[in-house]
């Protein structure tokens, strides 16, 4: 077993997850260039990356702690680093759903499915892999609001907070044009919730080429 | 040789190869989220991944041993984990091909080639990689029987062991918009068929679109 | 540097690097199942990889060595193998152009190429990569000829010397729904020059796609 | 963290950020065969990879070392080896907008993204991930000329130096059925510029796709 996946696999050092699951967020194509980013709580603080770094590359002594009104706890030795721009999007996921960890991810599969979709809802059903969503069945229909984009991540948190209001149901919310949030009780469901939706979004693309 | 690729070349530790062709399975895309599974026949005996898992985190000691009827021989040290739900389609190509290993993959490109299939099989000819799956030949049609998927994997059973006895060529019987089983003789065979099935599946695919 | 990396950059001991070229061949997609393969030339022996095997597991002492009339020098410890399907093909290759590897590719780009064709001859012209073939610069037409496949590889064998002599300046020989034959003056330049055609053929595929 | 994220990580060995960063290049599919290319500037000085190499395969004893005029200051031990026939293209880079590094990428969807536009400039708007471009929002249009591609590499620096003159804002140009040269004011920036690039570009050419 490789170093990356003992760290997973033993998963109890939350600082060593984050930086493992950032290199596989660049793997996977879903953190190019200094895009995308990951945070996982560990009760009633969060671990979350710094801000425009290079995501594969990042070390558990470059991580913020915050606290869940998104307070600093710990800080990097490097003072240049800043948290990332999604801080205060993390703690809607946190605080309106009890989630432990919050996925997000500029794949472009995410991105061309909000291409193909006009309105502000994704909506696809009859896919096996919709089963790997906590709560839904293969044909059930998966729901995932799509937000309009806007000039400053952080400006995106109202909108975000509605939109976990307003579909109980959903573990995701996409941007237009941009990217996905998914998160997960944990991180291990957060990260199984990631590559889920990146594949029912792929999946949707596809169908929707063959359709036409 | 990096190690994984040492545990297939020698391929006796049946527990470790499970392990590690369940790692390529992740790596292929083929295991997204917790899907996809393998299993592993040793005689009388077989093993199989727990359920709900991530796929590419197994180690030898998560795996069940359960004999040709299902039940199980040994069990994780963890007691929460169970076996996977695709345990019983795993044994009817154990008990109808006598196949030595079955690997069940959610590549996309199996489930495209689904979705662009009406009716009830998936046929194509004149591929070279045709070759790769026992008893055909390139110009041979390959016939591989498409069953409608359920709410339940377990409720593909009977619909699997049908498919395996009306289709005695086929070593494989995929399920629509869901994935595919493949099998083989023994795990090489599997692991050579599940890659050449897949590759007839992308063509299949890619050809469909070039013809439109 | 990895152990795969340090291999080829030392590049001298030929059966290392048909072993670590045979890995690189299945990670790119072009040996899936037990398809493709490789030959390196050494003077008036050459190493071939076995028949029917998974070629990113072979190790060094599983090749054969032949001389140029395809007479086994050498023979792999384990009797059960016999030499690649190829092995008459790679032969006209050395024979004929003087070759120091040959690359025999399934990857899906030559396939696709080959399906968008008709007619004997593949041809593209105004592509940058086309300057990685030797004698080529990027304004000059590309032409790779195409044989029909055949039941059994080495049937190939008299179309493949015939295209080589009709074709003075190719290094390569497309077959119809099946892959490619790459040679080059050492392994290196096989190497670059599989890669050069890989992408044009999916350049071409892709270009294709768009002009629909 | 495996040796080559270490790399980038410390970022202070320059010849081995090259060669690291030409590992990725080449495993990108942006350095196929032997083409793309790399160069990083220390102060007045610049390394930049031999020409007609395997980008992959490339130790720090390989590069040469230039000053901003081109003249050689250190050449590798092999006399054989000659400097990328990018470098005068590279240095335009460096003279004109006080880069730090230059990435010369083939990736197939820079050369896609030139095929599926007419006149001499790329054009795209309302992406997310176009904030990663040094001075762009997410709504500006990001703009980068586009060459015709000539015979030989060297000729294209006149062109590249007047579109870098003429387009203060890019941080990159693309060449005609080609590739792309992209910079920024050090090897992080250019790196993340590259991966920004190359999103966008696959971008453009999935929507064009998906519109038509």
């Amino acid at each position: 077993m490789d170093p990356g996946d003992a760290i997973l696999r033993d998963g109890r050092d939350l600082r060593a997850v984050v930086c493992e699951l950032c290199r596989r967020l660049h793997r996977a194509g879903w953190a190019s260039g200094t895009g995308g980013g990951i945070s996982i709580r560990d009760g009633d603080r969060a671990y979350v990356a710094p801000s425009g770094v290079h995501k594969e590359l990042i070390a558990p002594e470059d991580l913020f702690a915050i606290d869940l009104e998104g307070r600093v706890l710990e800080r990097p030795i490097d003072p240049a680093l800043t948290t990332s721009a999604c801080t205060s999007l993390f703690l809607h996921a946190y605080r309106l759903r009890d989630a432990g960890a919050v996925i997000h991810s500029h794949s472009i599969h995410a991105m061309l499915a909000t291409a193909i979709t006009t309105g502000s809802e994704f909506r696809i059903s009859r896919l096996e892999m919709i089963k790997g969503i906590a709560g839904h069945g293969w044909s059930d229909e998966l729901v995932v609001p799509i937000l309009e984009n806007v000039a400053h991540e952080r400006d995106l948190a109202p909108a975000l907070a509605d939109a976990i209001r307003a579909y109980p149901a959903t573990h995701a919310v996409l941007v237009r044009r941009h990217g996905v949030y998914v998160w997960g009780r944990d991180w291990r469901a957060a990260k199984a919730h990631a590559e889920v939706y990146d594949y029912v979004f792929q999946a949707a693309v596809e169908l929707h080429r063959l359709s036409r």
